[in-house]
């Protein structure tokens, strides 16, 4: 039996969270948290709006989740971003000792992998879900601001 | 002429947060922002009470620094914490683009020296300030939560 609810089927919600970033002039980033194939965390990212460098769609999604638990460890989720996570998301991600970590597009200047962050020992990782469709409205977005400039 | 308002000074404010933590059962960290001799945060680690990994002093400080300036970047701006960052709060402080830290303690374990966390260019670290006030408290709080368990 086919399963719909595969790393694809939940990267597309957080690609919708990406879309909902882009329309507010933010860099697009959007990230879903998942439970059992329940969605218990959709956020963007809102530097901008927040005036906050902290403000992540990763940081914000982990805060959710954990006050959606009632409790700061996020055993048995997985986090799907569509930006592979940089220093500060990767450490954080780190802290909470999430199950799984599923990107979208790499990030070869500021990600992790780059960086050097360490995950945790027990995150599994996987990159370049839907990555093609992540990495393009991150260029749209990058153009636009360019022309308006 | 001598400035009362030196490292040890600030590092001082730091600690007094440090000590609210540990009242309130928590890792006991404290961290404070400076912008020209003036305390324009204070905060302190709150991981446990909010249920949530990202509460750590220095993040707290920074999302507090820059709704008071009302911009994400914390130039002019000083950190005094009184613990050396993790990866995570390297990470934001990477992307405020903060002048200078100030830690206390350093953490061997998990500060982002030893997990090779990136700093911004621009930003001056200092380390070791107060560092034997911030540690003598820690371990106060991990032998008093050892002999509770």
């Amino acid at each position: 039996m086919i399963n719909p609810f595969d790393d694809t089927y939940f990267m597309k919600k957080a690609l919708q969270e990406a879309e909902l970033a882009y329309e507010k002039g933010e860099i697009p980033v959007g990230a879903i948290i998942v439970v059992k194939d329940r969605v218990i965390a959709r956020t963007h990212n809102l530097t901008e709006l927040l005036n906050d460098v902290t403000a992540h769609a990763e940081m914000q999604a982990i805060t959710s989740a954990a006050n959606f638990l009632g409790g700061k460890y996020l055993l048995n989720c997985t986090l799907y971003v569509t930006l592979e996570p940089c220093q500060m998301c990767a450490g954080a991600l780190y802290w909470s000792q999430i199950s799984k970590v599923v990107y979208g597009a790499s990030d070869v200047q500021r990600g992790f992998n780059t960086m050097g962050t360490q995950l945790h020992p027990k995150t599994e990782v996987v990159g370049g879900v839907l990555a093609e469709e992540a990495s393009a409205l991150m260029k749209r977005f990058f153009i636009e601001k360019r022309n308006l400039n």
